[in-house]
């Protein structure tokens, strides 16, 4: 999981980047990186752990120019800290350019082929990103000494591009002494948004100082444009929402503030993820013209309905959710039931780490570090608990428990999501098929493994049309749920072999 | 504001205090202490920032020992990083004792005059909690030489620090060598809780290994113990509660684990602070045998009446709370008045900070940088928002605009707490009296600063009333809202006094 | 100036790379960088300061690989501490090239336009190595697709590189997955020395284990490899010396060890940098055949036969040598003219910093934080004082008025180079030619000025003869002695050029 | 082995203190500290290495006031970097005493017990220093109260001090708010000699800006004062000596930089440490009015007639030192003998580490890395090689072989000191009996170790007449050569307590 930004500005953009990364930092905490271009000088930073601790005073003022991108990342285990994987990645030829990915590639095996032994490109970590960008490079690379740079032949590379990559992806680049670029996957799974806010007379002036100090063109650009993951990023940094981009498409603003656009794959459809709206999201942004949080409310709903099928009404007293994620949906499971909504649950938010000392062990991390219930809200009452979404199980068993020892005299359990049967290979972080609970498995196995009294999960179309509501796409990406891919080369040969190494 | 816990434990300490700091941090996020016993050698690391980024394991490895301590710290302004200013402090003679408090001393310019005149030891900083444990240390050093040091003669040294010190204090300190002390203040203004738990035999095998390689005594105590500023951290780490110390009381734990305590005082009374229950504690926490989580329940039953009195009941469709404080009282003004409860407000978790490049100026912080209005929740819609309560007003006033900006055509805002007018001097941290909104100003005219429809504020009698319920206190440390000083040394020039300079 | 190596092993590369770079370190002590390859895979740790400050454990254990590369730097003024100019620097088109460099390119200018214009490659700093990549790397990309890259193809892009590149240059190259390569500057005006040495079987089984963990092919070379900046690395290694690669040529040497070499350049002679042997190699190292410690000797003898001349025999009792580099000129002055050879002078290893305080000034950091004169030496005494060159000329004034204070009755003072006039453009960092004492000024101008009875310089001839003895050298690189450049290129205009900017 | 300065400046005091810390870097370099003091403030920084790498600026800024101290320190095997056993060392009570030390006491376990037992002041480390530091905080405290903290009364405690603490010491104290005092061992093992400047109308103006803003009071003392382990200090600062201190004497300078000092021994005499002429000091100090430099030509002296009469005259032609320590040894040498004088060996200044990686083994340090041999000054060639002592052989031994693997054909050995044969316990690092070549050996026996043709060593008696000249001191400490020790309370018992432990 990955969360990506991009930012032309007219004054210096580095701290609208950071600012911007801590809006998306929800989508990956294990490290972060910002590449910056002064006129042709790039300028990048990479470091482990959140935003907030990772950036110092005197890395931001080595991240000098005006325009910029930025990369959070929540790491596959093991290799939480190995900078060498960390995004942005560089490559010198041709033009110098940084890339940042959100999302995952599925033909990784046939491309580090064909890059070491036809585009004699040196890949230096396993990450698909910098394959990514060395297809891209190679693109680009084709038309070196033929022709002038302009958005025409980058829309013409961005083209080969996905020609040759399958998977999920939206990218943001910037290409030294031109411009930025950003582009999403011909299925539109993997969200990207642009937005723009006007150069009001306040940024111009402290611009022009900049533009003065740093001898960038004293030609102001009319608007600032932000590229992102989520449209919250907009909406707190004052842009306008312009539009997402649409599946296939590339978006390039030159250094000038022009905006250049192109659609620039063939057969495009827009089935978008799932697991967007059900759990990585934040509430308040808008993806696909539908607002998360209201998909949430809505998944609440026809979870209630659910629940009034399978749970006698008298087995439970009070609603409560499991926080933060899956609060608008358990508000939404009690108003349509007209039980009582409790917050029984506190969130620990300072959760720290177990230190493994000389000749001790490495103890289970429990649920009890995160959560911890409130003994007046369960004391000789009929609970029913909803959370986003049930994968390992290990979490909902505990939960459970920590309810029962609270004192509850009935435990209901619901999920706002059906039950997660599938590896997600498009760029969400989860377990091998063998670790999920519902693997395999019957909702009435689950429910005896989790023991609670009763086990409700939303249905797979229930979720799907309180998603989509009334939008045009043309599917819902559920691989997880379902078992089945949209891009159509997901083999059981291939679920093997990332069973072993899965990155975002 | 600050947290403090103590541990005596059968075997390494580090981990225990690390895990319950982490539950105190909720408290003060500017710095952090730990200090541990070894033996007869003490061991101490203090860090600027939060736990879990302060502390690494080559911090840890060197915490060793079965007894130790911790701090948390919410500094004041400018002093955020000064690691001098940081708990524990440490004093060699006698016996080698670090201390850690959370309060404040309302006496300190006539202590640190008898300290230099009188006692002339060294004060290295401003801190009171240097000047607090040079306070028992020049106690405990009068009987040096006369007899040997046993829990008798701590008390006596505990009995002529209350007759020093003037103020509001939860202490806990490490005597190298005897063992783990805690006390607090006669009025029991700051809270202080004491905890045990069986040694296990799971406990007492891992514990046995580390007493031996360590040179520790190989009778095992039969308990461990825990002391700490808030019962949650009781709870979460499997300690049954025992008691919380009396106002006055004293309590010792030796090396080998057992426990003795003392009424040190006279003229002990029962007067807690009321700011423990309005924002201060995790909900999850009980304090002087009332929850935290309840009597913020009570204080919006109440706040719901006070509502109906003052807005027309067509004047709010929705009630929403300022998370995550708000959310119990908002939950029940909700659920008294029959109207919906919604979540209208996202909190922004990942708030980072402004760099100040060369030639830039400070830009003003935002409540937008923590806060996000979500737009569906506002549109057309009549809105009463409900804050834990107001004190400088610059976040309240930002929030109702928020709130119109958003759709809303009516905004009534209501304090969980009565009008914040006068300074808290005992460990609380607020800006001085001009800069509380409140001060000097009616109702009336703080909501016409604030811009919103209505505005409402729980009143003191129903604070009072909500908070202490059916106990037997003596009364509410409330100064903060009535001006009334429980200690009775507060003038008129110690509040100018202490305006430039207020400390936890 | 800088000192650079590079070594194919059996085993582990890291140490070996951090040994050898610790015996160059009198050629740059500014910053640091290593980079190694394991199998495909490129490793790399630039770092600020001296070697033995810069890396640590955990920088050494992500140095994997048995091919690996190292550089030391002496930065011009004002970039000390910018690691974006540090070296090696790193290209992943085609193939993954890190590469180092001793020395200086005089046509950088059109160069960094033909990159730019023609090659389409990102320069990210100023630093004439990151070019002298790029050009390496864009005359390799030309074969890319046509041929197996193997050592033909190589030697043909080093030609390639010889005939666009003009200047002085020392290069190590790694190319990933292939092996070493190094080539020299067809004047060889900078050194490089090859040596080998067998796999003894006790390197062979370390090397087996090593290669076993790593993945790496379990058939061991037979010898390894060095290439470095001087032969006494070599000795201190247990290598045996090769050869000096010759002026042109270029050694590659592949992951199996194989090396091979071949003559890359037309029109090559060997004219090697004086000031190695003034000033900057260590005298232990033997450089095109000269021994720089027997070179400096001859220099002392010569000047001895200058100082005859030059100065009464009267006028002085003692010689004594500027420590460390003129001793041995120093001892052949004392021996030559039968006078009392002694050390007046006591070097100060340690030197520190000045640390600039809020509201303070800096101070000119003098001579005497580096040299004390011992009293007892100079008391009463006429002494000649030996230094290996006169640059500035601030430094020997300093010491001719220490050498009064302490007592001295009269004070001769002689250079065991030739007057320095011109800047140097071949790698040695110089000021600029308004900056050097003798520029535009008569020997007996440059004596007053350093305030001494007598002065006396080694003339041009005699320094060009102790420096080449018998050898068969083409020339002699001496144009900061008498502005004769040999390259050809450098103009009046240039010289101006670099009056601002000169580097290794 | 330590070095230790203190200052009393009129206006900041940190950069003097850094910089005498430099120029007594060869003393010791395995970690640092400096205090000062800002009015009553004390600040400190310790840290791990030299000092050129440890102190940053922000160091620098925080080590506020006018008068500091400072330390350096070659620590025992084992604790080299553990910063808890680093100088100085604090204590609170009574006034804030900060404290640093240069040498060793004999009778730490009896004052460790009375601190226990009877001071009940806690002891956090096992350094000496720390007690030395509490004995004379327990002889201050008892006048605590009685009167005012003058000159009497410290120096009253200083005569408590001696009475109570054997061995050899130096010592320099900082009392918050009152001033700086040194002290030094009734026999005068270890060195300490006082300087003082003008307060120049230069050093006034900038003295007065910083008092000014620092709220020291605005009158300027008349001198700035200085305390060095070595007279160098005092030289390379400007300052003038004012004199040795005295055996026993104590000298305290006050914040208004008024001088006082007083005896406060009986029984006191010059009893001078024989291994600082002979190896630590450095050569342009003056150490109890005789020159390093100068005894160590002395010992020159009477070397080359030792070796006039042990080695036959045709068995060696040159003589030659090892660098840097036995050059002015070997010159003297060179000359009496009418032998040339060559440098033979090149001492290699970057010295780096032998990292450990996962699987590897510790690996030998060889004196190779530290010395090279020149062939040329080798080949065919019979040497005298001098050394300033031989203390475990096995860098002599590795010396021997490197000289006749270099290519000579017979290689004397001489020592400019005696055979060292018994511990060290007054402050010089040395290992135990067991691991001295020399102990329980004979001179024969030692040079069959060796391995060289011949081996000398000086005499005792030769040594004492070189280093003590025509003084009046009462003897020379070389118990390391001759097994008796001055401070008469060193038993066989003893001597086996420390060969575990030994710590300068």
């Amino acid at each position: 999981m990955c969360g990506i930004v991009g930012h032309v500005s007219a004054g210096p953009v580095n701290q609208q980047v950071y600012d911007s990364l801590l809006l998306v930092q929800h989508r990956g905490q294990d490290s972060t990186g910002i590449a910056t271009a002064d006129g042709r000088t790039l300028h990048q930073s990479k470091k482990s752990g959140q935003v907030r601790e990772a950036y110092r005073t005197r890395d931001m003022r080595e991240l000098l120019g005006n325009i910029g991108l930025g990369h959070v990342r929540y790491a596959t285990k093991g290799h939480a800290t190995n900078l060498d994987e960390a995004q942005p990645f560089y490559v010198n030829a041709p033009y110098g350019i940084v890339l940042v990915h959100n999302g995952n590639l599925t033909n990784t095996r046939e491309l580090t082929q064909q890059m070491r032994e036809r585009d004699f490109r040196h890949l230096n970590s396993s990450s698909d990103t910098e394959l990514l960008l060395n297809v891209l490079a190679s693109s680009l690379q084709d038309n070196v000494g033929n022709r002038h740079l302009d958005a025409d032949a980058i829309f013409e590379a961005v083209t080969k591009v996905h020609s040759r990559i399958r998977g999920a992806y939206g990218v943001i680049a910037l290409i030294a002494g031109h411009g930025l670029l950003a582009f999403r996957d011909p299925l539109g799974i993997r969200p990207l948004v642009l937005g723009r806010r006007q150069v009001t007379e306040e940024i111009a002036e402290a611009a022009r100082t900049y533009r003065e100090t740093h001898g960038l063109s004293d030609e102001l650009p009319e608007q600032e444009w932000v590229v992102a993951s989520e449209s919250l990023v907009l909406e707190a940094g004052g842009y306008e929402v312009v539009r997402e981009i649409a599946p296939g498409e590339a978006v390039f603003i030159d250094e000038a503030g022009r905006m250049q656009s192109q659609q620039c794959a063939t057969d495009t459809s827009l089935v978008p993820c799932a697991f967007e709206y059900v759990y990585l999201a934040r509430p308040d942004s808008v993806m696909n013209g539908i607002s998360v949080y209201e998909a949430r409310l809505r998944m609440g709903e026809k979870l209630a309905q659910t629940v009034r099928k399978h749970v006698p009404d008298d087995d439970f007293d009070v609603v409560m959710p499991i926080p933060d994620s899956a609060r608008p949906a358990a508000l939404q499971v009690a108003h349509t039931l007209g039980k009582e909504y409790r917050e029984g649950f506190y969130k620990n938010r300072y959760v720290g780490r177990t230190f493994i000392m000389p000749g001790q062990e490495v103890r289970q991390k429990s649920v009890r570090q995160k959560l911890n219930a409130m003994r007046s809200e369960f004391e000789g009452k009929k609970v029913l608990i909803i959370d986003d979404s049930i994968v390992r199980g290990t979490t909902s068993k505990q939960i459970v428990e920590m309810a029962y020892e609270a004192g509850a005299v009935k435990v209901a359990f619901a999920s706002a999501a059906p039950p997660v049967r599938y590896p997600h290979v498009y760029g969400i972080n989860m377990p091998n098929a063998e670790e999920l609970v519902a693997h395999n498995r019957s909702v009435e196995d689950v429910r005896k493994i989790l023991g609670c009294d009763h086990l409700v999960y939303l249905g797979v179309e229930d979720m799907a049309e309180a998603i989509m509501a009334d939008t045009d796409w043309d599917g819902l990406e559920m691989s997880c749920f379902t078992g089945e891919y949209v891009t159509g080369d997901v083999t059981e040969e291939y679920l093997e072999f990332v069973a072993g190494d899965q990155e975002s």
